[in-house]
């Protein structure tokens, strides 16, 4: 049977529920998994609703624009396959993690290539049978090594973009065709050990718990909405590598959990923080 | 403002969150959280909504009842204090974690008393202004044992009674008596090492994780719907009473978080499960 | 039998291990548990000995300094509870489970006397027969107040004092007082959100995973050797204040766990970082 | 520099620790690391040593047995890599991240080949440069089927068997042949949920914790040594198929890190648990 998420986010008012689910009735479709959340500080209303059955969609979009607050965001998308292109540096973990889970249909997308400004992981990506494409940014100044990535990632045209590792900083300009579309992993649990060498700070702070985060990427260096975090325990007797061993684990259960979530329309943005309905 | 909690429970169909939050809309009420939950395999339906206004309560029955399926369960409780008679035998961390709670207003109960059968935690709980039954099971058979806990209880007329580390077996009739009104805490982390001893079986099968486990009590020992657990890791260094004492931890935590999810009526049972609105 | 804990830190030389646990058997004393470690980057050996047996103190650390680096340190404690005072504000729930676990003889410490700069947990701490001060900081210079604090800890001279909840930021002259000796419990998990409202900033940063620190405090606000660390999963339904119920659980735990480390003579500083004995 | 690894298990007597390190001291041997364990009830002696520099191997040993008691057991190997034989049937999680670990070099291993009794996993395998041999059970009995995998497994001799998520029950005859050599992962946080399709049983059961166990296979089936574990939370919302989806991520990692543990030689054997020195 055909089926799709409904997705609203708008400002609270009473009676939400009840109006949108009376037009889900009335168009004959079935709810499959339903969640709303008002967010109280902001007064902002969220829901996500998996509707099955036959669907018309632009009369529905309409039916529920009638009676939502003029300053709704309304998404109905069709539960398919997503496209992603995944950038890559060196580090084989994460790449590794997401070309396995992709073969065998564990991740809800089909990864169209690989981009790397590091040519190391090609063989492992094309073992795969997906392309690679190797775009060295030595010898280039920022603007022209972005220009090139722009210039392939239009030609994939991939909904979501995934940083598995890949450890060049963005320009603005670069993250802002793309908001809400970058996900990056970073190696530590933020906000602590922002910026180069987490593993290394943690390991100078002398922590007992190091982790890892998946979030949008957003203009400021690691600060932007969080999706997953995850941690692992650590003690005196670890040295730094040891530190970034043991969290190669994490960073690729962490990246993988909240890929699930987006590729599966479960994350809502609101401001610097996000919404999931698990 | 006056709140309540509304908890139905009904064969799954198509309309039911239109019916239910019509109803609720049209009796003026706000909807404070809101969760639905379908459980597929038993195609059943369990919704948990927290409404705030002045609430007609017979009527607000009356209206849902007449548009549910006819084997609906519907509750509808006005949100406050629960009370609570905590049994237990000798070891202290759980009541004693039950008691500071309580004294600063954390567990949303009032504890009317706590029955022992020694009489170990009696200065602890009377320093707390806590009446304490001392109820001797020696030289008394199983049924006249029960039989006092029993009057007491009648006394007491709790809603609640939380078994905080209470070491006897209860027979079937005293269980009946409660359904799904006793709660436990069990040190394992269950179906794992069931029965006595718990940590010294851990020890001997040589597990690297222990736990522990808060659930409802039913005829089957350590077999009644799981509310909340919790683990712990472990090595070969442990001897049985040092994964006991850090178990302790695991158990008076998992207890509280169990006590707040049922305190606050957040806990649907189905079957030997539980469905727990967060 | 006699136990007594042996610790010794020097710089690493080949045949460590050999030498202090030669002069161990000719002492004809028995090693109940044992453990070393080096430290690779500053080249520095750590090892804790616990060793049963009549021993003659003087000259055991003799022959010891004889054969170890001019540059050693040498302490032999022997196994028994320390004392302990504690310091507070107004939150309770670390304070209620230290009060617990003294009571129940789990924490190997007498706690002499509780001291705080509000009296509401003044209640609480008599009811278990420990001496309470209130120390009230206002209108008092922070040098004044310290006065008081410093003059009530001459008398009771305690081993360890623990900040359990103690919301003052403390100067470097009180600090440099108790080198080593100030346990601190920190609500978050350092060095994300350091400084005040720890729970507040996690809110309002969106993160999935909060926990708690315990340190010893130097200088730098939460800046200290870090002894203890745990954490606890959140989402985006819960605001800042349920983040901060939810994190109690872990604080109290956390300060626990730290202070059985310490109290059990388990824990080195090296630097700015902890290594422990487990 | 030359490096080996000493292992020594024995009844415990005192001047172990210091008998053992005269000798290394007196061989000219640096101590890269050490660690000791008395299991008390067994009163036996453990201790792993990493020893750096030039070695006389049988003098070594000659020397250790003169003076450790007649039943140790004594054992010295030279730090290299293992080889090892992975044995599969259908799921591509566990082995496809021990694939992509061992061609980045994270596991101390040289997998000579991968087994399947089903052929579904050979273009996986055969994608990274490795032999995949398909025997096939259908119309063998269990023995003619386990005969032609003792052949292969004559063939390449390896030092360790991994079971990642093969699915058939071997005889006793055939676990005989490599004590504490077969490493397998099972599907649920053991001795929970013993036997077959355990995330439905977790899932009937209805917890909230779910986990995967490493452990050495012995006769008793899901019985044998426990090497490690780990766990994860799940709630009433997922369905036995989501839970195994959720477990897999566990698995793979549990597998990984006990291979790790395994294959530096850090574990040792004793009756039915295991000591490791981490």
């Amino acid at each position: 049977m055909e089926k799709h998420t409904l997705l609203i986010d708008c400002p609270d008012e009473k009676g939400l529920v009840y109006k949108i689910s009376e037009i889900i009735y009335k168009h004959h479709l079935n709810i499959a998994e339903n969640g709303e959340f008002v967010e109280r500080e902001s007064s902002r209303f969220f829901m996500r609703t998996e509707v099955e059955g036959a669907l018309a969609h632009a009369d529905l979009l309409h039916t529920l624009r009638a009676v939502l607050p003029p300053e709704s965001n309304i998404r109905l998308e069709k539960v398919r396959k997503k496209t992603v292109v995944v950038m890559v540096t060196k580090e084989a973990h994460c790449l590794g993690d997401l070309l396995v889970r992709h073969e065998f249909g564990e991740l809800n997308c089909t990864i169209k290539a690989v981009i790397g400004n590091h040519n190391i992981l090609q063989p492992l990506t094309e073992r795969f049978g997906i392309p690679f494409h190797f775009i060295n940014h030595e010898g280039l100044s920022r603007e022209a090594h972005e220009g090139k990535l722009l210039e392939l990632l239009e030609g994939y045209a991939p909904e979501w973009i995934v940083l598995a590792k890949f450890m060049r900083v963005l320009t603005p300009e670069f993250v802002a065709r793309f908001p809400h579309r970058l996900v990056n992993i970073h190696h530590s649990f933020l906000p602590a050990f922002i910026g180069a060498n987490p593993y290394r700070q943690a390991y100078e702070r002398g922590v007992k718990i190091i982790g890892a985060t998946a979030h949008f990427v957003t203009n400021d260096l690691d600060e932007g909405p969080i999706i997953s975090q995850d941690v692992i325990s650590v003690d005196h007797s670890q040295s730094a590598l040891s530190m970034a061993k043991a969290g190669h684990d994490v960073e690729k259960i962490v990246l993988a959990r909240a890929l699930d979530k987006v590729l599966n329309d479960r994350v809502f943005v609101h401001g610097n923080k996000t919404i999931i309905f698990d």
